[in-house]
């Protein structure tokens, strides 16, 4: 019996809450819990743990993989709102990480997120998890930089490094922890693909940027919908039991927040 | 016959410059090549390589994990020198990373520069490698957040971190490469931690603060006198050529700049 994407964010926020941080970072740890258990939506973490259990193996072993992802990710978020980048002062509704803590703790705070990702994802003996997390993140970064630079003529290039690549190591990730070998797993990134793209898009139609911005609400809803069915048509062509990554798929497609 | 430092450092140099980075990072990758191709002293990637031939192994094999280990600390300068942090405007004779680039666009190198460690790190069959890393970094980081905090009451805690770390790291990483078993590994491990305590005090003592600013100057030249001799010591123990190890403790004894 598959859990529920609900029961697996369950997993993913216990999980998150009792991890171990390293204690040479002292009074550094409050600053890096602090935007990790700001209830973010867990939607990276709780697609790999989908994709670890529809893939035969159990969702607990995924959690440092799952959670490695989340860390990237609420890396990013930090380092993006500092004033140097975006400049924002609130995310998720709270003071962002350098209103609450300052820019110098901030900073260093995003940078050991990113260091403990890769301690996490460095638990496996097999380094191919860690590998996978290393490109995402480069890609990430890439595409923060063409942001940042206003090199952003290219939407779907930017979308694939700004979003792309971390929902696709997310699946990435779960296929090694689930030993899925090398010859099975591009059916699986191709959901991948489509999901980061899928969430990329309901998020511009959300934020009235990005391709809503560049051709308008209807042609965002009706390419938000396509790449719905694209991903829903790649998981009933994987020999799995894929109906809690396919509810994913519509919740992610009808997301409102 | 082993190889000299000055020797081990043109391969250093020689791969560093060859460093294929990762081609989503476009127009980024100059900011990463900067501070990377600046002309330090490449002290700690020339350890890794001389520990891993005294270890018995073939410096080569040892590139990867080296550049891992200048790259975390090439990431370290580019932050630490940032406006939140250090504010410094020159290092190394040149202008600082944010100074030459802008600081949005040193942030993202220096996040940039800790990814490429860890892929590089990644490229070993074993996670130990990147594990050692992960952990020296997160160490490292620590340290910072005591020096921005003030909390640096316990110096040598605060070496221990800041230097210390990545010192030992140094070390580890050619251990794990030249295949030294782990019950073989701490008479190795315990140079590292004199070698790192000898650099810091030297650093002391050009710089003018820390343990020379607390105690005086000569008691910090007696104090890295006394690491050097017993790093030495260290050596002589080890059943291995660590005749080019011994030369890296004179220079680091005697260096001026």
């Amino acid at each position: 019996m598959l859990r529920s994407p609900d029961e697996l964010r369950d997993l993913v926020e216990g999980y998150l809450v009792e991890l171990a941080l390293s204690s040479d970072l002292g009074g550094l740890e409050e600053a890096l819990r602090y935007p990790l258990e700001s209830g973010g939506k867990r939607v990276r973490p709780v697609l790999s743990l989908a994709v670890c259990e529809a893939a035969g193996a159990v969702a607990e072993h995924c959690l440092p993989a799952a959670a490695a992802v989340e860390l990237v990710h609420t890396f990013s978020l930090v380092h993006d709102d500092l004033p140097a980048l975006d400049d924002d002062d609130e995310r998720r509704g709270r003071p962002s990480a350098h209103v609450a803590f300052g820019e110098a703790t901030a900073l260093l705070a995003g940078d050991a997120l990113l260091a403990e990702a890769f301690r996490l994802a460095l638990s496996y003996p097999s380094p191919m998890v860690g590998r996978e997390l290393a490109e995402a993140t480069l890609a990430m970064i890439g595409g923060q930089y063409r942001d940042v630079t206003g090199d952003t003529g290219d939407l779907a290039g930017l979308h694939r490094l700004k979003t792309g690549a971390l929902f696709s190591a997310s699946v990435g990730v779960a296929l090694w922890v689930a030993e899925v070998p090398e010859a099975g797993q591009p059916a699986w990134r191709a959901f991948g693909g489509e999901l980061g793209l899928l969430f990329q898009l309901v998020d511009d139609l959300l934020d009235g940027d990005g391709y809503a911005a560049a051709h308008g609400v209807e042609d965002a809803r009706r390419a938000a919908d396509e790449a719905a069915a694209r991903a829903q048509e790649r998981l009933r062509a994987l020999d799995a039991d894929t109906a809690m990554l396919a509810e994913i798929v519509s919740g992610l497609a009808a997301r409102t927040a």
